[in-house]
């Protein structure tokens, strides 16, 4: 079949790979309805991050189960499935806590930008719909995998409550997503950072209420200006940069939690500044597994329509191609047809 | 009157300073029933924090006022009053929402080393008891006013519930209230990290389950021990210090929090290990103003005795005498009488 696969910094292919297998009782074998590109795809395809010598690409995945390992109790082939980005038991007591992304058994997904895909730990790992899912629904059941789940969590780690007001540091993806978290956890007022139109335009309908263009110290002063000098009551941090972090800590008011999804690189952060500042940090790989179920819900019921946030669509074929668009800004999300 | 005068590393001295006088309409007088120093005063006796060339040192009171400002309204002299260490207006947005230690008009307490204080902003600062309380009740009280409060707080911002598992770092007086303060909130194992016998006692009677005598990693692999593996639900940081900081980060479980009170020194935190490790941060200095009412009324009940923590009492002319046997380790605690 076809598959991605990274070789080094902008070299990254589709090409000819080996059909996924069942490698351990626990596997399942999916056959992708649609695939697409993350934001931290990004890194290794920037040169930011170390990978082997080669890497199969693409974590975030839903589709048809063909086949599962002899221990996998509930899921089998024919159900329709969506899994984090994250795999886990879901039994150990980090899942039992709601941080099945700091599983005993963790692994992150990989290989599913591609037509098949083995996702081990099925039963931990794996949501099955009751029924087949509309196509129409695809782009969004796909979004609950990783962007939409990680926006939630940034929202869930800033504790963003009904009546909020909410700061969201980041356009991209999952900034977006998280400004679609807030607001169906009730935030009223939704603060999207963002200087690109496309994306104010997507931030607006998702449900921001008001929009930031500024950056650094004048974004900071903005914020605080359009909450009275308090700051806001929520914020996720989207970005994982240095600037991004220290806008994020200077955008809350004295008491409130930044909920932050981005992959720190490069942040550093002075105790006693952070200390003086009073503001709290909650953040890390996002426990999707805990938010899938009511997240797939609410795409069922088209509640939210988080698969907006695809804006390019391209045949696995020119995957490479969905890489530079989203590298050089021109697409937020680049979904892949299979 | 008599006073305390801190003039540089290790030089602190009682001796004549001026009455304290009523310098805004919003200010109380107030006569102390009792002072004591705080963990906190060390750093500048020891020459880690710049100071001015004299500093007017104490901020922990509690006592009778003598004389109120014009503006002030809602204590009276005659009444017994506990204030926190943090002035505080408490009509502010940042005071409303709970966190008075980052009031729009904060202030620190200065000077309450001696037998009568000025308290600034006294209507949002100060809270008044019904009726003069038993003199057995003064240090307990008084330890409300900052040492219990804080370490309340550090519960609170770790998130402390009832059934939880905590960790304690830190076995000054702020640890031990910490393990107090996790005891109310219903943990019910509470882990003290400790190695002096007198500091262990008083832990395990404040409520602690179980001692830890080993530091850094090898604390770490004990309190993971004692958890199966797992970590604390929650971790009080009572010190301030990198390594305990870490001790504290990594003693915790995956989507706790740790909630730190000691002012950090010397602590930088790496955003990208805090991020795959999971933990979540909170701390600053505390609102002592939002737990006072609860504390005091703990007190008057007789439900908790925080003053036990005073391990040495000396009169205000050995206040030196005081800071000395604090520094050494040898007092945990020193009350002063006036």
């Amino acid at each position: 079949m076809l598959g991605t696969v990274l070789y080094g910094p902008r070299d990254v292919r589709c090409e000819e790979v080996p059909e996924p297998k069942l490698l351990h009782p626990t596997d399942a074998i999916i056959r992708l309805s649609a695939s697409c590109i993350c934001g931290s795809d990004l890194w290794p395809f920037r040169g930011l991050q170390d990978i082997p010598s080669s890497m199969a690409m693409g974590h975030e995945y839903c589709g048809i189960v063909e086949e599962v390992g002899g221990a996998v109790a509930t899921v089998k082939p024919g159900q329709f499935v969506v899994g984090s980005f994250c795999i886990s038991d879901n039994t150990c007591p980090h899942c039992r806590r709601g941080f099945q992304s700091s599983c005993q058994q963790r692994e992150f997904m990989t290989g599913a930008q591609a037509p098949r895909a083995r996702v081990p730990l099925a039963d931990g790992t794996l949501v099955a719909t009751k029924e087949l899912p509309a196509d129409d629904l695809i782009p969004s059941l796909l979004a609950t995998s990783d962007v939409l789940g990680t926006g939630w969590y940034a929202a869930d780690a800033a504790r963003v409550e009904p009546g909020a007001t909410v700061a969201v540091v980041g356009d991209g993806a999952v900034g977006l997503m998280g400004v679609l978290a807030a607001k169906q956890m009730g935030a009223t007022r939704i603060i999207a950072m963002s200087r690109h139109k496309a994306r104010q335009d997507l931030a607006l309908e998702f449900g921001a209420t008001d929009i930031v263009s500024e950056r650094g110290d004048a974004g900071v002063e903005r914020v605080k200006s359009l909450t009275a000098g308090v700051g806001a009551d929520s914020v996720l941090e989207c970005v994982g940069m240095k600037e991004s972090m220290k806008q994020a800590i200077e955008c809350a008011r004295p008491g409130a939690m930044v909920g932050y999804v981005g992959v720190p690189h490069g942040v550093e952060l002075d105790g006693e500044q952070l200390f003086f500042s009073q503001r709290g940090l909650m953040g890390g790989p996002a426990p999707v597994r805990r938010f899938l179920p009511h997240l797939i819900d609410l795409v069922l019921e088209r509640k939210i329509n988080p698969g907006k946030v695809f804006d390019l669509t391209l045949p696995l074929a020119d995957v490479a191609e969905g890489y530079r668009a989203m590298d050089e800004r021109r697409a937020i999300k680049t979904l892949l047809r299979l």
